[in-house]
């Protein structure tokens, strides 16, 4: 019976589609499922690969499929039905098995499992998997976290099964404890920010320049050729020619614009405040898909305000124009995403290694793209900040001044390009070295004596001649 | 002994002011400190009401110097301290006795509080002190949460030291439990937003219009006579004229434009991203003040990127205009901050007074405005949204060109605006009933099969021709 190579938990979509990509790659998985009636199901619809896989009716089953030291994998929803998972499986392992949780967990968890576990003595893994349901079938991103010789033990099965970038795979042992889920969250961030900035270009196209969806399809296409190349342009233009088989329309113009989320994002950006590092296009991006949700909100806004034309001179809604705005969004969006890697790294001692985290995002995940590996090159050279680092330097100084231009056009036009809008924002604030905090502290130190630094003195919790005025009677 | 009406633990520069404050509305206070040389000093301090005060060396000294039902007041740092305090004075408590958490907490830790008091016969009340050192000394605004019995009994004293509007004291009861440390919360962030907006104002007329510091001052005088009459544009006056007495120059050229933050604006942002509730102004103006923190990258950006001359055309920088810009990003900013409150009223079943939370901020706290007056009648009338609340509704139409007139002008010029183009952002985006997210709905259907509405059928969860032909190999 202990013919299995690893272990997996949890047949939904995503679980089912990691499996055939196990066996597809050669490895014996034995499967369980919680309504067991999924499990011979998914293994008669599973065709040539049904052989490579082992039904396990219980956990007792699946442990005994299993030669020690087993590794399984639970592929569940993140939250109680891990740990659930995780209590009903450790009883039954043996010292040093270990349980991969490949799920989307928040990384506080998972650094509390890890740590849970290491009081067992069994091993545990926190990975992301990135690249939705066909990523997971096909070849997905696999950021790891956990003990080193956990992620090695494991390294060739979920190496072979990753996405491959020109050779290299896509899977990669990011740190200890919760640093491959926190990786993966920051992708997701990432991935809203990258998503809103081509919305916003797309409704730039739409609304400033009057472009049909297969117009704007054939721009993002041409996109697709340059800088901007990347899977999710990629399949902006795809979902921008398709039409409704329904009514002929292009599909674009007959879906509401009302964003779902997941969450996920929402922990990019609540993260990063804990962390004091500044996230602001991908605080924007989830800020636009909650106010989509507001439907109501908005139909009576219109109603009450009325709305700008929205209409852009000719040349301002040019394509060449809004590429270079969006290059220009989309680098300074992944210069606070590594920002932020950089201040986690440093607050809970991972050690993250930058260019790999770029190099592990290049194929299989959603936000895969061609300037990442150029970001993987210069994140090796200027580990301080991608903002700074070339070629991306130069681009940016070269894309800025298009950025601006769209902005200030959208805005006089009365379109929302809030996450263009934060980019903008950041770069200004950041190539100013003498900005406007001075007010504020001026205003703490009023009200709180909160204390300040001089621009000609050292020293700090210096005060203002307000002090003494005002706080005596 | 038992001759004090209520007791005070800590003596920190808010805790002192708070005790004198009892004191001179005629109250006896048992003080106690844990650095018991304090106490004597602080008695000794406190001149012609040094006989209202009980010192209290011990808590059980504390105890004894109070009547039963006894209220304690703790005005300790948030966190720990507050924990190990009560930890020490429960056993030393009799049922009924209260103890009034008077500092920063975060409301999640006053929730475990009031549920962990409710489990020993104990009251237990969170309250969210407004106003800094002179507030708390001279009366500051008070927002109460816990159970109505436990606000009812201590309200006399808390009324009596509040701030007094048009003779009504700022002193309101909010709801159970967190409900008072919340409105606190998001009292603090709105705090941010109003600074960075007045801030970018500054700076417009600083970088854009060259105007002195003692020039600024004059017009957030005239300001300060209008709409946007209030505690921050006054003092932003002041400290705009004030002059630095060591080298004569103004006192605000020569402060470092490095912004300190105690932590809790960003827990409105946070608290904000998991109910799902856009506050991007807020959110901006946290990223700012993290941002002015860099002062390292940003004068590194400078060097590398060079930047504008931040000049704008004179009639851009009008105060007049400006002094509307404002307006419209104050609004935009109490609209994000009163829906954040709706929403965490449903979600924690507070029922928060909304008029009530606009009437506690009139008067002692840090963003007491005239404003807040004319909110409280609106949220009377518009239980839904300020945005959509007359007179604010007319207001924000009227200001709102010249919110987008200035935003687009200093952007054009290089002058960083994020707060005020993040509210601009939200403007247009709640105005406008078609927007981009249908984009973002397509791509997550694409890559995820997320599924999405139809602007023209029922039914969720619908899907684009493209799933079947992807997900098939």
């Amino acid at each position: 019976m202990s013919n299995a190579d690893i272990g997996l938990v949890g047949l939904g979509t995503m679980g089912a589609m990691l499996a055939l990509n196990i066996a597809d790659n050669g490895f014996r998985v034995a499967v369980h499922n919680r309504t067991t009636s999924r499990i011979s199901e998914f293994i008669k619809d599973a065709g040539p690969l049904a052989e490579k896989f082992v039904p396990a009716e219980t956990l007792q089953d699946m442990i005994e499929a299993l030669t020690p030291p087993r590794n399984i994998i639970l592929m569940v929803p993140a939250g109680a039905a891990v740990d659930s998972q995780i209590a009903a499986l450790r009883p039954l392992l043996d010292d040093g098995d270990m349980i991969i949780d490949a799920g989307n967990a928040n990384f506080h968890e998972t650094q509390r499992r890890a740590k849970e576990a290491q009081q067992t003595g069994q091993a545990f893994l926190g990975i992301g998997v990135s690249g939705g349901a066909e990523g997971a079938r096909f070849g997905p991103s696999i950021m790891g976290g956990g003990e080193k010789q956990s992620w090695d033990r494991v390294a060739p099965i979920l190496q072979a099964i990753a996405a491959d970038y020109d050779g290299q795979p896509c899977a990669t042992w990011m740190g200890t404890d919760g640093a491959g889920h926190f990786v993966k969250t920051v992708h997701n961030g990432i991935e809203y920010a990258d998503m809103q900035l081509i919305a916003e270009t797309y409704g730039i196209l739409r609304d400033g320049a009057g472009k049909s969806a297969s117009e704007c399809a054939g721009i993002f296409e041409t996109w697709n050729k340059g800088p901007l190349q990347s899977y999710l342009i990629e399949i902006s233009a795809k979902v921008a020619e398709a039409q409704d088989p329904e009514t002929g329309k292009a599909m674009l113009d007959v879906i509401l614009d009302k964003a779902g989320q997941k969450g996920t994002g929402r922990w990019t950006a609540i993260e990063a405040q804990m962390l004091g590092s500044p996230v602001p296009v991908i605080e924007a991006a989830v800020a636009a898909r909650n106010l989509s949700a507001a439907l109501d909100q908005r139909s009576m806004g219109e109603e009450l305000f009325g709305s700008l034309s929205g209409s852009l001179p000719p040349e301002a809604a040019d394509s060449k124009l809004l590429e270079q705005a969006l290059v220009a969004g989309k680098i300074l969006c992944y210069a606070q995403g590594f920002d932020l890697l950089a201040r986690a790294s440093a607050e809970y001692d991972w050690s993250l290694p930058m260019p790999d985290v770029a190099k592990v995002w290049r194929a299989g995940c959603i936000i895969r793209s061609a300037m990442l590996d150029d970001m993987a090159s210069a994140l090796e050279t200027e580990p301080v900040s991608l903002f700074f680092a070339e070629p991306f330097r130069s681009m940016i100084a070269e894309t800025i001044p298009s950025l601006r231009r769209v902005v200030v056009e959208a805005q006089s036009a009365g379109l929302p390009v809030p996450a263009m809008a934060s980019a903008l924002a950041y770069f200004d604030t950041l190539t100013r070295v003498r900005g406007t905090a001075n007010m504020i502290q001026a205003q703490r130190d009023y009200f709180g004596a909160h204390g300040f630094e001089r621009v000609d003195q050292d020293g700090k919790d210096l005060h203002g001649p307000w002090l003494d005025q005002h706080l005596k009677e």
